[in-house]
């Protein structure tokens, strides 16, 4: 089993950060969240000028064997088509990568479809697509370790290349199913709290939908372990980006947070490894039933309400300017006494 | 006294909008507030391929007489201190505007000093500052009508530089208060809901400001019409944003909408003329007692809550990579067709 060595940031820099904010031309705590956020950059870089270099979004690919039972609007097919959608650059996530001046990889972690090798993605793919967990567990051990390992790689080959702030987005039909299989089982909150309407289900879609999953949570039998939840129900987009998530943790790179199934993600991850949450900034609340709730569980204040459910790591990637307005904050605005502004506020 | 010649936009392409939304490669409505905010931009461009063209941010700096008697945290001397620190690149909003690429206009509407004639401000002053509106009416007819003709002139000259974008921001000691008063009189919400803390007045500066409130609108004895509260509570800088906001409505420009005081100005200029609401977006609701029930009074859904206090405009420019966003969206990503991807979702 992989192991990482994530540590909290040392908060003795805490104060000098507050005094180089506090200084700043502006009545105290005026600039709101961007101080927050200045305040955590810094302690997670150990300095009081923080930068952010190259963003990377990452897409974890994968389809999921609880797809067949009906719990999603869209067939299995639909995973492929957009990995072309995202080579193209005409997908959702992609106005916003180059909006912003994010790089994007795409990983197949497991779709269930052959690619050309010369085919534009990281190809990681435990399988094709997993087991159906309402019969068996979606993967096993040894995939879920190795789905762990790839995801970790991917985020260090970032690293390597100077990144230090990634987003995390994800693509596989039915991954709202396993996250709410996640929520339930790993924060407690009773299985109709979490189950929503995915890409698009009506009332009757996500009554269905419950239905399935309680059946599946009835049938479960595991000890509800973090590591047995996620590889019971999880998919391997998830997985990987559980691994990517405690790679950049532990490497002290930043991690935007997308939407209900990359928060399921953090829950897992922080389950494994609670200093993870140091490092993650979470972009977006979004509408998908469950998600709200979870942000509170983990005390998370998402910086945008603007009603997307995409995925892919858009509302992350919409949230970047905000994260990119606090280091500039702390780094380019004047002190009141270079200011020459008299401090009375 | 001046006339603006608005017109709502023509809604007969509403539906070709909505189409060309709709047939974008996603889960119909799963880009939320970027969709309603690519519909409201092609309805007031009248395009189905909106763009954004030359964002300026104006602030307009004055002083209020009524800080004579004590209603904010800062003496009237830090507003003629702030401009200095806008021309220094070192203010809140500068580095807000370099990163947006927001071109920054200061205008003089009123602040209480002299500034030389090579100063890098656009030089409209009506009077070193407004008078008492504890003791007399803020300014005159004939000032107000200046501060209308002039705010309408600034924005007209971006206009002729090719900007089809504007955020409204300002820059005035004490004029919370003023703001507090046109809300209650325009809004009609007991005044104690309109006032806050300001740049930082502790509970029992609120409750001072709150009294000085109260006695000057006891002895008020005008006949609570649009210009009549305009004028009397008014700023210079905030008869100036409305002349502006109206003048950008004219003309068809977008006008992101700042934090208490301009959503007030926008309360202002909406009883002039109430198709100037077409053309506003919601940047941001700050902590600002009174604003968050003001944008509910104007049915306004603003874009971020960051928890921003600055004025400046800060709120508007931090909003603008959404508005961005959405109309990159409309021209950029694909349709379900050319992404060759099956339209089950």
């Amino acid at each position: 089993m992989i192991v990482f060595n994530i540590t909290a940031p040392d908060t003795g820099i805490a104060c000098a950060l507050q005094q180089k904010i506090d200084a700043l031309a502006k009545p105290q705590g005026s600039l709101g969240v961007l101080e927050a956020l200045a305040m955590q950059i810094g302690l997670v870089q150990q300095t009081l000028s923080p930068s952010l270099r190259k963003p990377v979004n990452i897409i974890f690919a994968a389809d999921h064997g609880i797809a067949d039972e009906g719990v999603s609007q869209s067939p299995k097919e639909v995973t492929r088509q957009m990995i072309a959608a995202f080579l193209s650059g005409g997908a959702g996530v992609c106005f916003l990568a180059r909006q912003h001046g994010f790089q994007l990889k795409v990983v197949d972690a497991g779709i269930a479809c052959d690619f050309p090798p010369d085919t534009r993605i990281i190809h990681r793919k435990i399988r094709k697509g997993t087991r159906n967990f309402l019969h068996e567990p979606a993967m096993t051990i040894r995939e879920m370790e190795q789905a762990l390992q790839y995801g970790a790689e991917v985020v260090t080959e970032c690293y390597r290349n100077g990144s230090n702030i990634i987003s995390l987005g994800e693509m596989g039909i039915a991954n709202t199913a396993a996250s709410s299989m996640w929520m339930t089982c790993l924060a407690g909150v009773p299985l109709a709290g979490c189950v929503g309407a995915g890409c698009g289900l009506d009332g009757e879609g996500v009554r269905r939908k419950q239905q399935v999953l309680q059946a599946a949570l009835d049938k479960y039998k595991g000890d509800r372990s973090v590591l047995n939840v996620m590889r019971y129900f999880g998919g391997y987009e998830m997985v990987m980006a559980v691994g990517g998530m405690l790679r950049a943790a532990e490497l002290k790179m930043l991690i935007l947070v997308d939407g209900f199934i990359m928060t399921n993600c953090v829950l897992a991850a922080s389950k494994l490894y609670p200093e993870v949450l140091s490092c993650c900034i979470y972009g977006h609340c979004g509408g998908e039933a469950g998600h709200k709730k979870l942000l509170e569980i983990l005390h998370a204040a998402p910086l945008l309400h603007l009603g997307l459910r995409l995925g892919e790591g858009s509302g992350a990637i919409c949230a970047y300017p905000i994260v990119a307005s606090a280091v500039r904050m702390i780094n380019e605005m004047h002190s009141f006494s270079k200011a020459s502004v008299t401090k009375y506020f």
